[in-house]
């Protein structure tokens, strides 16, 4: 039997793991959830999967959840506390670190430091706290088993591959819905255009840095720690289809890929069966009707944010947390329609250039960078009004 | 230091090999040669690579290389109990099976009873003696990499994958020179036409073989006996570009793909150092120069030597051996301007028809069925004068 704990558990990753932990059968089971923002489908969970503790967002919410639950036997918890309670709960074997955002960090580290598996899909915190999360997981003894399909791909192309074999990592980008628009078109589009991707169903968020490339310049910088590659041993290709998730390249030309249809829960179900696989009723990959498969060099005008995570890729320490929040920032000013799509580069580009590189070592120092350039941010954005 | 003994090293396979070994470096020497028809190039290649024992195909070529080489300290044998001898060879560590057809069936069961590393690129002695050559492996200890690079690839995306995880294994076919072709035209292809292979530069057999998809028919019963793999879990893709060489599609949905630049030194380089990779000097692969990856089911009425290849990989026994016997006598018949194109289906099918399928579980067994059926061919093709 396998514990899961879901940290996230009404967001898009979160729903598909509830659904691949009923289709796996009676060996996994659910240990504990913790969600944000949609408390009736939350209430649901808990009566289907009958986790020990959840965790709300706030006191007053977890009091009326209690309530609702009438007598079912759950320890129910609430805040940023909370959701560290479930990562940490000593029932867990797995846990699925599906909260978006810096608002993942401190939950995935807690699960990080208990030395369980962790599924991370919670790509932020490897960004902006990578090396921590690493040195945790040497001495807590924490597996971490990436879940963004990309990442999946390289562990499952690197497999029993040793580290000096390895050339290069391909990371694929579908080159998001604005991949053949005219450039000098791109700087209008609005949110609903923005949010149109065309092959992955995602969360507002990863779905408008799918749009700027931005989720691709992070998943370098995750794929840096996870794999322990350089910055020269990383690349991207835009590959419109996303069939091909990633490829490993070695160093005697040949060169490995991962493939599967576009849905999460293949590699989600592969996080929590590794190093067993399980069988799936998801459909599987058919190429003759996929046809034809393409890539491209990433053309670095149409994705201006590409330079930017390069740059936070080479230089490390505190540029990488400063890149995120200053994008979670703007990406919620365009959704707010606050800004305009391009602004997006703008204010990252802005802020890097403001911001003066510093250790990142410790938990609370990226916070405290992370809540410094939220700030600037926002002031970035309102001097421009 | 490894020793490698090569099996047919005047021919492509052959060639390649011994530039890969001088790539190589110091570590990689050549134990003993064997070849055929080339005796200038072997000469070339004795005096570069100095192996301990050489074959011929004759006494009196023998005899006369021996006076070539002047005093070098070399043993010259001859025939086929030559090659079986350099295949024996006591300090080989690996011996490269690159005799083409069936005549390599004894060198490489010698060598596969050695006990030493074999790697494979005599795809018919798997076609026709595969069950023999893996218990011989068993009892030997003997390991045999695949060097065709579509069986190389499934062996890579394998890894340490268990059997019970796989689903299928797709070769991958160019589709030879009349993929589109349109099909009332094939029958009258000449020989010239049906050797301008579009990607791959092979032997004249093995590019024929392309060309009517036999190759890969082959490749799938050597696949068969290679991985232990059902007729259900084989499957063919034509693929164009002949970049992607194979792919494992697991029970989860995910799919493991191997690919590289079409040049056979990639999957012969990685059979003499696997587990371990060296740093190649090969061309990379760019994706994005290829641009576009195309995959195709097979149609059965342009490849019609399919449906026979299936046939004889489900019905098994001697039905592969007197296939690949069918197939040998009438490529020759064709290179040799005695049938046309599309006679070599006919031949091959009326063969199999009068086919009386028995066991075939020794060596000898093996070579009786294949010179009967060969016979039973060349009645066949001259009947049809």
């Amino acid at each position: 039997m396998k514990k899961i704990a879901v940290l996230g558990s009404t967001g898009s990753i979160g729903t598909s793991t509830l659904d691949i932990v009923s289709r796996l059968g009676d060996e996994y089971v659910v240990s504990g959830l913790a969600a944000g923002s949609n408390i009736p489908l939350l209430l649901e969970q808990v009566r289907r999967f009958k986790p020990k503790i959840v965790s709300l967002k706030t006191k007053e919410e977890a009091a009326r959840f209690k309530e609702d639950l009438g007598g079912l036997p759950v320890r129910v918890v609430f805040g940023p506390e909370g959701a560290e309670e479930v990562a940490r709960f000593d029932e867990n074997e797995v846990v699925v670190a599906a909260i978006t955002g810096i608002e993942g960090l401190r939950p995935t580290a807690a699960a990080v430091e208990t030395g369980v598996r962790v599924a991370l899909a919670n790509k932020e915190s490897m960004v902006v706290g990578g090396a921590i999360l690493r040195s945790m997981a040497a001495s807590s003894g924490a597996e971490i088993i990436p879940v963004d399909s990309e990442h999946s791909g390289i562990f499952q192309c690197l497999a029993k591959e040793r580290r000096e074999n390895v050339r290069k990592a391909i990371l694929t980008a579908s080159g998001g819905p604005f991949f053949r628009t005219p450039l000098s078109d791109i700087k209008n589009k609005t949110v609903a255009e923005a949010l149109a991707h065309p092959r992955w169903k995602m969360g507002r968020k990863v779905t408008i840095d799918s749009a700027t490339l931005m989720n691709k310049g992070l998943e370098l910088i995750e794929a840096r720690w996870l794999f322990d590659l350089t910055p020269e041993e990383l690349d991207i290709l835009i590959h419109p289809q996303s069939i091909v998730h990633s490829l490993v390249e070695m160093r005697d030309g040949s060169t490995l890929a991962q493939l599967s249809i576009t849905d999460m829960r293949v590699p989600i179900q592969y996080a929590l069966t590794y190093p067993e696989r399980e069988t799936s009723e998801l459909p599987a990959l058919e190429l003759s009707r996929v046809r034809s498969l393409e890539f491209f060099e990433v053309e670095e005008d149409r994705y201006p944010l590409i330079a930017f995570a390069r740059q936070a890729l080479e230089e490390g320490k505190s540029l990488p947390v400063a890149l995120n929040a200053a994008n979670e920032v703007a990406v919620e000013a365009f959704l707010g329609r606050r800004i305009g799509f391009s602004d997006i580069a703008a204010i990252i580009g802005g802020i890097l250039d403001r911001h003066r590189v510093c250790e990142a070592e410790t938990l609370e120092a990226v916070l405290a960078i992370d809540r410094e350039t939220r700030v600037q941010s926002e002031n970035f954005i309102k001097q421009r009004d």
